[in-house]
């Protein structure tokens, strides 16, 4: 379970737990659009979850690396396989550079067997002397790869072949003994050039049990510095994964990488299950782009992993350049982001049924996992619909300084709901009202309750509505539900 | 593990492995930009997996309902909380009426006591005599919301209440006393009335594990319909939720629902958790649009579903209609498909990879856990890129009923990858230069190995390529790589 965070710290070596400091977020009086814009501080609002490990602690627990994990940065190789993807030299460089200023372990580039510019672009990529990100490529089990691999100046050769008997029929056509022998002239070879080697099978989880543990552990008795485990199609679920990867955490001493496609939805929930199970790397693309709909994305493997160790995650990584290499990436394979990307989605932290509005304005934490300034990203809270809530409104009447009792807000409230039933109002709108509502209060033209004398004085004071093309159409509808139970 | 299926199937009482025919898709001569289309039907490629049950069945799998388990779709209540919803009457009623014959058990509104306009659709959908569909609306635990709420003609309420520490503080303020008097009150209220109701905690990974047991214990006595589970924060991983919904699994007899936020990326892989558990009835949006990021997206979850049990999913469900529901509710909220949606996105089926290009011509479920037709969509193996293959190239020359040995092909391919890595060819510039290559070899001016030949053989025919914008730069680009390696 989540832990509840807001217990408190006892002395008793509960080391996992931290407490809230409930000092709810200052708010701006800018407005912007319909909703309201809340500025904080990263200090103001602690993470509201330390360790997944809480109060109800798996027992198993003593293999996790959910606090201790790297990331293969897959962008320049797996992501060249979208369908829309093609990288100029000039783009991957960027690319590189910022995943290298972001603080990625590593970055994985496509073979240079691909094609004559693929190998030029990796060579390139070699030369830039990136800071702190090691460079990767990916090519298939064989001597021909293996020898333009070591050539290009990567600091690691990743090396891929498929195990399942899909693969070993349509695809390469070899046996086991033929990939094994293989396997070991290549690492053999690539490692005596003291360069970093992974191998990984394909199509892992469609693969037969025995032949994989095999294969690993011979890889791993000639050091091997990585094995690793693919989700190629996207089938796999969690507790598959989890159950792959604790068992091979008993057979191989080497480090462990997964490579997870989401096909089914599964991608990072795939990669947090493995590193529960003792996994060390994670292969990740940005956006995560790659074949079919792709690989478990950055920005999303780092949300998922910021629930269990926040400070871990944040001392590794530029948090606040996820949106940036999100926005480079999605220009150069021309797609959108998503609406509903992870952090980074315009709807990502934007409240707005009243219930959760109310409860935002009181303490961030009862509605959000993540804090949206850890990533240089807004809240908003969304008021002028149909589904807000007189707290919200309230938190708003207090920014514009205006004088009204909690009747006179849930007053105001009603006929906001109202107008919005309609059309959803925007923010301007919103003030208008409770302005005109003040004033009415003020002068005493306005009591609670007289909802006539309130649509006459927004009919007199905001005419403009009227005029505007949404105005009349929202003029007729309101007569329509005039009369209908508030 | 997903079992490899296409060993063979044995008498000894392994009911759980079904044979692959290896009849591959049929490949038809139409071309459709720099892709080739394959046309299949359904009965073409069986599918790939039965059930996740395979060789590596799990021990604990009897609790598992990943093949008897109920949609509630909430597209009209959770999805209404989404930033840019707002669903006129007319919108809700063809939504509706889809959902209704696509299959789903339950759609959910909007509450009743949210606006006079929100009750009024409620009992306008009510009224439409839905063919399977049964019909909800999602209430606060209040006496006054559920007063309402059974006078809409609704088939039954959900009923939620925050139990977590921190919604019990921040916002409704009631300790668990209160909660589980009113939950008495209303649940019986509702029974009263003849209809199904279901009883949910709020935030239920946050809550103390004794208070909701307790609760839920405690309405189940009274009948209560179904206990609901809800990740209102997206912090919840798959072990958590197997874990939760394992032990409520041993507490209740009533059914269980869950309710999944995808803030980090868990919300598919949670309800596949869940059902493994014993859980009954997932909660689903189309396209998962809901507060912040959404929750478990319909198409996502059918996906997922799809690999555990395929013929249960079919038997359910229309999901040819998948893509259209998709598109209407895109509509409706202004936003776009992301481009890497499950199922309907616009590269879920295309291959790329040359490697995964020449294994899917030779049998689609090398790389595809899903089959396309199944949901009305069409397979795309993409070969004009500098990734391609010469077994995909081939695939295509033999389309085009060009003669060429192998060799030859891998000769064309080579040149293929040489353009491309400038930049990314048409499928009519490939067809173009397959053409090219064979009038060479048949007039003999070409031999396999003439790289150079073949350029001015392509300068002569192709002159319009030199004429585009892409083409003077592709000019100029391929000079600059020329004698790179092959």
């Amino acid at each position: 379970m989540c832990p509840p965070p807001d217990q408190p710290v006892t002395s008793n070596g509960d080391e996992e737990m931290v407490p809230i400091i409930n000092d709810g977020p200052h708010i701006s009086s800018s407005t912007n659009g319909q909703v309201k814009k809340i500025n904080e501080n990263v200090s103001e609002q602690p993470p509201a979850v330390k360790s997944h490990k809480g109060l109800y602690g798996r027992a198993s627990d003593f293999l996790s690396n959910t606090s201790n994990w790297s990331i293969i940065e897959s962008t320049l190789r797996e992501g060249e396989q979208f369908a829309n993807a093609f990288f100029t030299l000039e783009t991957k460089i960027k690319i590189a550079k910022m995943l290298d200023e972001f603080g990625v372990e590593y970055i994985e580039l496509t073979s240079p067997a691909a094609s004559p510019e693929s190998k030029a672009h990796c060579e390139a990529i070699c030369k830039l002397g990136l800071k702190k990100t090691k460079i990767l490529t990916h090519i298939r089990c064989h001597m021909d790869d293996a020898r333009l691999a070591v050539e290009t100046g990567v600091d690691g050769v990743d090396v891929v072949i498929g195990t399942s008997s899909f693969l070993r029929e349509h695809s390469h056509g070899k046996d086991m003994t033929w990939i094994t022998k293989t396997a070991i002239e290549v690492i053999e070879f690539v490692k005596s050039k003291g360069i970093e080697i992974r191998f990984s099978s394909e199509d892992s989880f469609r693969s037969e049990l025995v032949d994989l543990l095999s294969i690993y552990r011979t890889v791993d008795k000639i050091h091997v510095n990585r094995v690793g485990v693919a989700d190629t199609v996207g089938c796999a679920d969690p507790r598959q994964v989890y159950d792959l990867v604790r068992t091979l955490r008993g057979v191989v001493s080497c480090d462990i990488e997964c490579h997870f496609h989401n096909d089914t939805g599964c991608s990072i929930a795939n990669a947090y299950a493995a590193l529960e199970a003792g996994a060390t790397h994670i292969d990740t693309s940005i956006l995560g782009i790659g074949e079919r709909n792709g690989i478990t994305p950055l920005g999303g493997l780092i949300a998922r992993m910021m629930v269990a160790d926040p400070d871990y995650v944040k001392s590794k990584y530029k948090l606040s350049m996820l949106r940036e290499l999100e926005n480079v990436v999605a220009e150069a394979v021309e797609i959108s982001v998503p609406f509903n990307n992870y952090i980074t989605g315009f709807c990502a932290f934007t409240h707005k049924a009243g219930i959760h509005a109310k409860a935002i304005l009181a303490n961030p934490s009862t509605y959000e996992i993540l804090n949206p300034a850890d990533f240089g990203m807004t809240r908003y809270v969304s008021i002028g619909h149909r589904l807000t809530g007189w707290n919200a409104v309230k938190s708003r009447v207090e920014q514009l300084n205006l004088n009204l009792t909690d009747d006179q807000v849930k007053d105001a409230t009603a006929k906001i709901k109202e107008l919005a039933d309609v059309r959803t109002q925007s923010m301007e709108d919103v003030d208008m009202i409770l302005r005109i509502y003040h004033t009415g209060i003020q002068t005493g033209d306005l009591k609670v309750g007289q909802s006539h004398v309130l649509d006459r004085l927004l009919e007199k004071h905001m005419p403009s509505r009227e005029g505007s093309p949404n105005g009349s159409a929202n003029g007729n509808k309101r007569a329509r539900i005039e009369g209908a139970s508030a």
